[in-house]
């Protein structure tokens, strides 16, 4: 056993989960204080972002502006407050937001003239500008995103990171002069949001278009990322809105066309938000605490050395070596004195490190060192000399099968329903189901109430026609839609 | 000549700046909104910072952010708003504050309990939690960094960059066990801010303590970098507060110490906001537009070639290579079509682009292009195969020069004293003046009504002994002090 320190270590049981995953909501919560993610700050519904989270969000971003850039989409700030007047001009937009706006009325002790909104979304104040901005066709496209705060008011119960008052986010604001143009640009974004999450995260989705009833609120169509919770309930990820010419015509967005006519824009938003790291740690993580898929992980290896008086400066050296041969995983390398290694692997399990490294004076004379995966707990035992290349391979492994093991989850959610009664069931059973409707906003009401809430999460794109029929109405079914309880 | 397009090309006086340096306010004004860098909002006071600003804002945040996490330095993001009872714990800060804090009263329709502040800093709501986090000796030092968004209702007139009522930032808040290891951070932290003004901003400063009336609500002392703008007034650049155990008393910031006793942290906070872009644009400007420095441009070279029908092709490749030989400059190539190159020349002149690189037919015959560098309009014509030896040095060149102007303005700005009416004309001269003071409060006072305004910027530190008298009260001289009117 390692030499103990002087001072007392707390108890496992204190640190760690104590409630399994099945009790989902406990489970979340515990996972994020106690793996240090977030906590709760004096504000109701908003939570403060811890290091190790906001880390991961930074990754997010900053993958995500790489892509951007390619794509010339520039980043640029806006402010966060917009005059009430300046909200209101999209009839639709304004509706949609306003039960949830933030307002400023008073600075110092004056009180203000005219009431602040605290950005909900900036389609408003950004296309103020935008209608100022573009003149004629020279100045299009226009491709503008912000890395930002957004507040809105919710008065549903919040969770920490899936539904808070406060959260981060991008927003992308694009126009351009034709509508050919601005639909080019919903793969283009929709396949960076599905590589970070597929790639980086490890997370599968639903991809497909929202219904009538729930795309955003002034956009002419919403494409939308579906996840599936452990708790069987749906979450919605990142999304993409066409917005035609509406905000343009709202906002008197227009431009001079190469032959001098003058014409209304086109445009889009698109947007990937901070409850995206929720849904990551909610999907992978587990009783002993968070799951982080390597390619996200701010540390993705940590290494224990295991200390005796007798070898301690041996087996840091060593251990040492090893970090340097690993630099480019960022590894942590944990010679903490005064806990004891049990206490280190217990730690790093919570944390969600994907990698363990554990070495002592044993392994060094069979010049090797045990590995610890976090997904599965599998050991092994490798050279010292093939570390260089065994932990990029095991790395990669544990980030397929944490995919894999998510893409299997969210398959065995999923039930194909044909009529109310199996649709009703497979809500009740914590599934999505797969169910064909017609488009009319009334058989979506009534799916919803009789459901007890479920909603269409989205419509798969590309369906071929079926004789299918609406499960509501009996009438010719529009398409395949998913249903779900959602948050 | 180049032959032109079909479209009109807008007029030289149209989108250059028509007003001289010398104009401040008018040509500052016009420099924002012709140079692309910002606009204002609807919102009096919120400017909004457009890509080519923002850009510089990223580079900023980027290189700060590779060295706080050497220090260990993390960031995590705290709510944006601070319940009123929290704001109000500590005297002295809620006292600074609150005259300018805006409130947020209303969500949705329902009217607030308590009033919201929409953090004009996040001392209160930050130093909550951390009484919460810190137990033990263990959980120090504690280094979080915030790069986030600040409000301040300020009542005076604002101006773009330099005085709004948001703006952008990072804010840096660390707990030490002792004072020693706290104040240790003074010059960790001075330096990388002094870095990042002057190798990559071009930004020489006055370095120095704040006075006690001076100095930042809650802290023991400030430590701030003054600028001097090219009107003559000051303006307060990066500051560090060593807050001592202020704020731990205030919120309960404690810990066991490794004999178990219980003792009050101590603390610093520092920043750095978006006003330093607009201090760099200030600066180094002139009438022709924006200038530069190129560790600072996110295009530090802009590739013009001069287009004709019969050789266009041929230009456009040999620019092209050019541009991959300067791929890290990040270079732009401009080959526009109706535009002339007189137009583009100027366009760019007006973005601050440091250097220009024109091509034409002529130059390919004689394998060379004409190199114009923007900080002095000193053309070169430098053979092809050198342009990759030959752009980094002028670049590093252009670098230093304007170091050096400003290093230059700077000190025949500033005016060594020795009495009142010494003082007063000098800050009638629109200079700095380096005058004898004592530390009391009243002189202070009285200096600042004496001169219609002027303050003490601040107090350069390892101040010799000096036999010199305050030019106020007579008595001892308890220093020499940076005077001037300010921002």
């Amino acid at each position: 056993m390692a030499k103990k320190g002087n001072n007392k270590e707390p108890e496992k049981k204190e640190i760690g989960i104590t409630a399994e995953k099945d009790e989902f909501s406990e489970w979340f919560t515990q996972l994020m204080i106690k793996a240090d993610l977030a906590d709760y700050s004096s504000v109701s519904g908003c939570i403060i972002l811890k290091p190790s989270a906001y880390a991961i969000w930074e990754k997010i971003r900053e993958e995500i502006d790489k892509r951007f850039r390619v794509l010339g989409i520039k980043n640029a700030y806006f402010p966060l407050f917009i005059p009430e007047k300046t909200l209101a001009k999209e009839q639709e937009h304004i509706k949609g937001f306003s039960p949830e706006v933030a307002w400023v009325t008073e600075a110092g002790n004056t009180k203000l003239a005219e009431r602040l909104a605290v950005r909900p979304t900036s389609e408003t104040i950004m296309y103020e500008s935008y209608s100022k901005w573009i003149r004629s066709w020279r100045d299009l496209p226009l491709k503008i995103n912000q890395w930002n705060n957004i507040v809105r008011w919710e008065f549903k119960n919040p969770i920490p990171f899936l539904r808070t008052r406060e959260f981060l986010w991008n927003e992308g604001h694009t126009v351009y002069a034709t509508k050919e143009e601005a639909e080019a640009e919903r793969e283009q974004v929709i396949s960076i949001y599905r590589e970070i999450c597929e790639k980086f995260m490890a997370l599968p989705s639903l991809i497909g278009r929202k219904s009538e009833k729930e795309k955003f609120a002034g956009a002419e169509y919403t494409i939308s990322m579906e996840f599936l919770m452990p708790n069987g309930k749906a979450i919605q990820g990142p999304d993409f809105h066409y917005d035609g010419q509406n905000f343009a015509k709202a906002y008197s967005i227009k431009f001079l066309d190469k032959s001098g006519k003058e014409q209304y824009a086109y445009q889009n938003t698109f947007a990937i938000t901070t409850r995206m790291i929720g849904v990551m740690f909610a999907i992978h993580s587990d009783s002993k605490g968070l799951i982080l898929p390597p390619k996200i992980a701010e540390n993705a290896v940590v290494i224990v050395p295991i200390l005796f008086d007798d070898s301690k400066n041996k087996v840091i050296k060593k251990a040492e070596e090893i970090k340097k041969k690993l630099e480019r995983f960022s590894p942590i390398l944990d010679a903490r004195e005064g806990h004891t290694p049990g206490f280190k692997f217990n730690e790093w399990e919570l944390k969600g490190i994907p990698l363990r490294i554990e070495i002592g004076p044993k392994d060094i004379e069979k010049n090797s060192a045990i590995l610890v995966r976090r997904d599965s707990s599998k050991k092994e035992i490798v050279k010292i000399s093939e570390i260089e290349k065994k932990v990029p391979a095991i790395l990669d492994d544990i980030q397929e099968c944490l995919f894999r093991k998510a893409e299997k989850m969210l398959k065995d959610g999923i039930v194909k329903t044909a009529s109310l009664q199996e649709t009703i069931k497979a809500v009740k059973d914590k599934k999505i189901a797969l169910t064909p409707l017609c488009k009319s906003r009334e058989c979506e009401d009534m799916l919803k109430s009789r459901t007890d809430g479920a909603k269409v999460l989205n419509i798969p794109e590309k369906q071929k026609p079926r004789n299918e029929r609406c499960i509501i109405c009996g009438k010719h079914a529009d398409y395949l839609a998913y249903i779900g309880k959602s948050y």
